[in-house]
């Protein structure tokens, strides 16, 4: 995708035709097979025509180019995206890439204009174009993808606000929080994702058109004018940095490496959880697949699949940085390797992040394992330890020795903490009174959490609130 | 580092003392080798303190602790910060961690009260803070770094604005370009890097500390007063998500790994640019290493080593990206691997910079060999290919057909395009006039590259003054 | 492609038809994009026919199918493979993987036999045999390829066994080496790669057919027989490792990438080497672009590109390894992604080779430049060092300070060492002899190299001799 | 660590007043502190001080010294390691590196004899020869923790040869198999790896010394014999590969990235298996910390840091790739970068493997849970298909539909196959007979799975008494 060519002409069978006048011999086929990038870069046609439409409208604004020549060029272009979007556009790996597929076809629907189209442009800006919208719009679609997750998972907070499940550390039961609480959790961590994909937006947001092969140009180009027309906030500054960068790439990689990380985590979880021994959710038969002979077993595919997700994204961030490590400047070949990497992690995260919508949508909290689970486990030691500091006085040390000697007792006797009599608890320590078994159930202790990010179902509550009109603001923003 | 465990004892001669009593033998040397983080989580001691004393604040203003005991506290914990930073500070294995080093050393000054501190808190929430204000103080730290070498770089810029250098793409002479363009160039790079570390400090701004063990507390804290004391702009919203993410240290590794990667293209150019068969420029005694034998050599050490860290940075990206991988939530000891990557890659960051903007304040550009570069190689023939086309009224075909023919020309006859007659250009299209040798020299061709973002001398100084007055604006808002 | 389901039926319409018995919905279009790998493994096709031919061959042999079955599906398995290799095939996605599809048209040929092929396998162990004799291909065709890659260099390094060159460390002139020295370095790192090609290869070679879902099976099996009929050394011996396992994947693409980094150090070299300012190298215009309008420009796009492959290669090796991390036992649907990224590698790495090898066998060294570089820098001045330590007597450090004195005369007055004269040189140091001219030449200098694994030329033709040798020994072997 | 410099002199007070005669300025601190190597390097001392005594060893038998200088050389040098094991060794970063700071000593204890060492040697091989000696170390030590850990799961096997347990895929029961063959199984995987270290051991074997700073020497040194001292195969045959190569390390990272991801995948069923919900085993205290408030807390710390530690190794792997990308011969500054990366990783890997042996030897398999999870779940539906197709003749298809009822039947009425009776079987296929009962209990399922490889207790115990045997053979080899 190397520059400084002339435009592609209609005698000429093929790009290297073109270019080629002086070389004593044609690249072979392995050369085609690295070095033709048309295989992928046909997804960028929507973003090239769209480039090409606003080049040839500032052209012709700044007299470089003639009106009747940009309404030749603009027709023709909205057919060659007809003829593309119809499945009827013959590419052509000759013509190495869709910049060059796409003036070719302009040229035999329109003739000569077709070549005053290339004027003051470079197919180093045209790509650099081309690439910038294309990962802005996934860039858009991943912000749109997490907050239909988000609100799926709001969904499942105010519905489970109240509902008790286990808090965990170390897969071990710690302390009992609720459902809604867990979920709000996921919130948090999608919702930064969110921002980072916006901050990564607004960073790339500048046009590269105009830059040329390396050094601008002469021609008296009106580069805030294109940049308006294709959506940019302003015209990139540095004409060598605009050919040479590929920034945006790796940051949404890294925003999408991140994302993945996330869905990962939860994909986990659902994973354990859908397990016969857990039993804490029970997916849709929409997101499972089970089998005929085994009818109790429902293998949690979409999970155990979003779970992988995050190593092809991740892969991908590696191999776009390795590539662009100690590139010189300004435009190397190396970087047509920036495409697949990008394309295939951004298939990767809107589909996991679809998926996981959809499970979030459809699974069903299995309540009572969930309150079982959280009820036992002496998972309410730390709220008795902390009444006794609290009500008791209790130097917390002192405390700590006291729940320490009641869990004992418990646990020999096959018993958890609720379970025991007043008297055997005073027995312990005289300063306990009746008012202690107000804390040692889930629901006490849950309801008790109320510091600000706590798991106190009012908090949740509030939290999703919040959330809601956040969203709702966005949207009629 | 995992919690809910029992403050520290004076008593215990270890951590394990603490929790170990029922635990029938006690962790080998493997375990300890394995589980003990002090070795490398000291470096968060200054953070470690300055959380605790306003964990303590709060906890008097809210009631929780009279004022005494803060007062204890907070002078306790200034007589640990300062034996610390005297190096007199005893560091124990067997207290696993920094957070159970200081409050027992706390606890040895200052008595029972040092228990007290750890009330409505955790290890979890602990060294969440911790952790999150010592890569908040990188991400400030990178950013000072990068605007020095943007400072060193704009210095260059002014000084080589008119002077011609090759422009190269796939390493091969392109078209000219300026000295003072190309450093820009970098200074658009590093400014996005800049502007990278500050969104990703914005977005991790948050305060972890009241999250306790991972579903908050009962205890009334008031977790505004501690964020906004320890220059936080609020509070984490969930608990279970702050204990559970460590995505900060992501954002910031890939942050680091993208600077990384620029800096290794810099470096990649600085070495090319100082072999003998380019020798564009002279790095200074201070970041080379020589040879007794050989007194014309000059090992470009410091660029190759800069060229080299982005490896490490990358891999810890890597790294913890794996270790977060499909991580249940909430706190797991896995997450104790978090840190030695992001130091080492944070302290590779810092080190780079710092070389880097030493090399570029030092380097000397070699002026004739640069603009002997930018003349050969007919590296204007795009120059006059535009002037047939503007001037001319030649169609773009047309233009470059008349070119070719005049570049060859003047190769079969082993000259550059400047050195033809008007006469023999005639004889190729009798169009051209003398008028053409205006654009055929590399100082003209650069100066007619006026287009935004163009490589035009008159550009470079408008970009470099802005960039000066973005950064005093800064300075003094 | 989670196995124990039952072998698809002629009248379901898809593969949710098959387990989808009880459940309330279908899968919809998200789960059909996740689920199906048909998309990619249908690559797998020729594997897949080859290990059921084999399984029902043994099913005959062990007299649990009949011997009109086993012909009835080996007819049917042949026709199946014929319609692939013919493109007559018609794959459905809901029929989700290759597998399925293979079988589903064996049905449709032959009927309830084919229902017969699947007795005692598992989707489990089909996948994971289909995918190592892929991988086992990839690595026959790594092997082969890296082959034909050091015949090519063989081809330069005998042509050019006396060429000089400069031999750089930190890409400044240090010593001069040979032409055929260099081509013989790239042979050693290439032979290493094609050794851990094979001892993959060898590792890999054991037979999964018969580990059935996870637990092996009752079924009187007689593993051996498959293994042999498909070339394995010998079948797995843990069914549940069997399954579970993709090291053999890992193995591969870590070779793969290792190879990836030899390869872009090379293409790296000739990338600078066809520099205007190096030109030590011409490449052909088979592996070049050019420019109409900047005839001189000769693109190395090939080299670029080959440089650029590490990058996906070690993408997919982190891929792969993010996938596998903490994957419980035994199968998981984690592992579809498995093969994308090897597919993707693989190609990569075979595209890369083969490159190189055509740039490799084409491309031209400049030898006036390269011996014109070889001399200039005082390359041999620790040539004349080690003449005074050896002929002279000089201490090391004496002779060092000699050398200093000389280079700095001669660097002062524009000369290089051979220029000096004997009165100039004994003005230094008076044990010099008019023999020291022997050594300060570069051919002398390459001659005296002679220790083993220097770049002597008479070492660099008897190390190409013996790889010839060893190459045409395994040829006949 | 770039050579072609002198040897250091006992004036000098640092390295750069070695090579710094001709710079107007010494480094500054940034050069000293990203330059030296010396802060890590000194790993190696063992490795340096071996090296040079085969060195010189090989220069008196050569009579390049003198026997009096080699002796003097040898006792010097051992006084220089002694003084390093003592800790009295005071090393010096103005020295740089680990070769300097020994040399230096060497020098200030025997004079001038000191010099005579470094003759026909140049720090470019000198590294290569320390780092890749000490690569060989580790791949050694990994063989030996491998073998280790192998036989501790050999203990575990035997034991529960005959123990039941679920075999899960997706984590759903899916078949029994029994405890034996699940340790069995990382037997496999354990065993690869080790045998990867073993081939990356034997390709590294080759002797570096000798290469010189890239070209070879004059010197007529004998490569063989030096090899031979320092146990190596055979001498390294290319120069400039010799000091360019690091892909020994490479390799040694890629194998221990690989055993990271088995390690990860082992711990992650140990943190599972630990879980309230699963409790299938139980670890010893020495391998998990607790929490004197909540005694039931068992937190699996050792098994989460080993899942954990893969992280930093495959972050190592990608590190020292990301180096070597791209850098051109021969040696450059860049490979310093490649010590700290493999230093880590393998110091992770040992600790790593030593936990998870730990960790086998002391655990619990829970026999009473495993077993009832193992019976749960319709675990033998697959038994009672293979039984109507074996027994009573049922086409698969048949027999699927046969056992599908019958789950259905259990299911409604909450039981397992096993509680149905006989007429309740014959009701939904009369061809059942009471012989069917033979093969619904777990221990008939397993003992049935008697295909190579498959899970019968017999099949376990003849894997596990062939693996002792080999182990046994390769120690008295």
């Amino acid at each position: 995708m190397s520059d400084d060519k002339p435009t592609p002409t209609a005698e000429a069978t093929g790009a290297n035709a073109m270019w080629g006048g002086r070389f004593a011999s044609g690249p072979d086929a392995i050369m085609e097979a690295i070095n033709a990038s048309i295989g992928f870069d046909k997804r960028l046609a929507a973003q090239d025509v769209a480039g090409s439409r606003a080049h040839a409208a500032m052209l012709a604004a700044q007299g470089i180019i003639t009106d009747e020549d940009r309404d030749q060029i603009d027709a023709g272009l909205l057919t060659v995206l007809s003829e593309i979007d119809a499945g009827t556009f013959r590419f052509s790996t000759a013509l190495e890439d869709i910049h060059m597929n796409v003036e070719n076809r302009l040229r035999e629907l329109i003739g000569p204009a077709a070549g005053r189209l290339h004027t003051a442009r470079s197919r180093n800006d045209q790509v650099a174009l081309d690439f910038r919208m294309w990962v802005r719009d996934q860039a858009d679609a991943a912000v749109t993808g997490l907050t239909a997750l988000i609100e799926a998972l709001l969904g499942q907070a105010e519905a489970g606000a109240d509902l008790p499940m286990p808090g965990f550390t170390h897969l071990q039961t710690a302390q009992p929080v609720t459902w809604g609480h867990h979920m709000m959790a996921y919130v948090e961590m999608f919702a930064r994702d969110r921002s980072r994909f916006a901050d990564a937006r607004a960073r790339m947001n500048e046009c590269p058109l105009g830059a040329a092969a390396l050094a601008g140009t002469g021609f008296p180009l009106d580069r805030h004018m294109t940049a308006k027309a294709l959506g940019f906030d302003r015209p990139t500054a540095n004409s060598l940095d605009t050919v040479a960068d590929r920034d945006f790439a790796l940051e949404f990689l890294a925003a999408a490496s991140i994302t993945g990380t996330h869905l990962s985590r939860f994909a986990e979880e659902l994973v354990i959880w859908s397990s016969a021994q857990f039993r804490f959710v029970r997916l849709s038969d929409r997101f499972s697949t089970g089998s005929s002979i085994m009818p109790q077993k429902r293998n949690p595919d979409a999970a155990e699949l979003v779970r992988a997700k995050v190593g092809r994204i991740t892969g991908a961030f590696v191999g776009l940085s390795t590539v662009m490590k100690g590139l010189a400047m300004a435009y190397s070949k190396d970087m047509q390797e920036d495409k697949e990497q990008a394309f295939d992690a951004a298939d990767s995260l809107m589909l996991a992040l679809a998926a996981m919508e959809g499970m979030v949508r459809d699974m069903l909290p299995q309540a009572q394992n969930l309150r079982a689970a959280a009820a036992s486990g002496f998972s309410t030691a730390t709220d008795l330890a902390d009444w006794l500091v609290r009500e008791a006085g209790l130097p917390f040390r002192d405390a700590h020795h006291v729940v320490g000697a009641l869990v004992k007792l418990a646990e020999d006797t096959h018993r958890d903490l609720p379970d025991l009599s007043l008297v055997e608890m005073q027995a312990v320590n005289p300063a306990i009174t009746a008012d202690v078994f107000n804390v040692l159930t889930v629901e006490a202790s849950v309801a008790s959490r109320t510091s600000y990010g706590g798991t106190a179902p009012a908090n949740v509550r509030a939290q999703a609130a919040a959330w809601r009109e956040r969203l709702a603001a966005e949207k009629t923003a």
